[in-house]
């Protein structure tokens, strides 16, 4: 089994990535304390095809070093904005339509292999702070709740992996590609 | 939706982690450079209950403050082996039933989703360095290779990434949780 080069892979540039449909998902980043985090993410929306990250609150933006350090491009790619107030942003995608869920360990939240997802529809996904994780006023104004169910000694998952987990399940959901 | 506190969540033990039937998948890391990559992969394993990690070539072993970070303490609950060659913990998993999958894009791989996992057998899941991924000759020696389907401009997800998502597919196929 041959490995394949680099130019094989037949890779999108980044104005190809820009002119392409987008998967119907925003990442919402509630305080997200670590710039290696925010790089990481950036990444993984990129090979997702996500529509947007949205950084809130103390999260980091690029230009910035340690984010392009795990971005590793990704954010000349993928389109981002900055929120200072994480309330703000969900106000802005719930008037524009979008269903915001929330990952998150909650009362009454939904194992992410049960989420529906509806194929009209676009979704917002808020990840939180790496030990706070996202703001309960946050939670509370989110339709619904998400939680990767985990069965080992740790309490959660890092917000990196979570965003790939996520984001790999819901767009499988969504087209079986 | 209240947020469950941690005690709410109900983790295990280290010593119940150690004690609980694992998930049948081995995670061997052929020459991984980064100690943050380790750490994160570590924690990983915990939440899917792995059977293993296998550190190889130059993958650092714990004790080790950069595993540690982003491991928080799950080098504790899950089990590893080093082995200076990745080819000889390969051959060691294969004279034990194990069947050895490569995630990496070859020729021939197979797509996650496509994967098919049989509820009697142990897989063995091979991840590689960080930028020149699985080794060629490793490559050679495995049953299958299989791909996360990407699309955007990045040649590659995070390898930690990576480990992410072929847990949560590959157990998910195996039990549906």
């Amino acid at each position: 089994m041959r490995k394949l080069l680099n130019r094989e892979l037949e890779r999108k540039t980044v104005e190809q990535f820009r002119s392409t449909e987008k998967a119907p998902f925003i990442i919402v980043l509630d305080n997200v304390r670590s710039q290696s985090n925010v790089g990481s993410i950036f990444r993984t929306a990129d090979a997702f095809l996500t529509e947007a990250i949205y950084l809130c609150g103390i999260t980091s933006i690029p230009p910035h070093r340690e984010i392009q350090k795990t971005a590793l491009g990704a954010t000349e790619s993928v389109s981002w904005k900055y929120f200072s107030e994480t309330l703000t942003a969900i106000n802005e995608l719930k008037e524009t339509g979008y269903k915001i869920i929330a990952v998150e360990q909650t009362e009454g939240s939904v194992a992410l292999q049960d989420v529906h997802i509806e194929n009209d529809r676009r979704y917002a996904l808020v990840f939180g702070h790496e030990v706070n994780g996202v703001d309960q006023e946050i939670v509370n104004n989110c339709d619904l709740c998400v939680e990767i169910p985990q069965f080992g000694t740790k309490h959660s998952f890092n917000i990196a992996i979570s965003v790939g987990i996520v984001l790999w399940e819901l767009n499988k959901k969504r087209l079986p590609f």
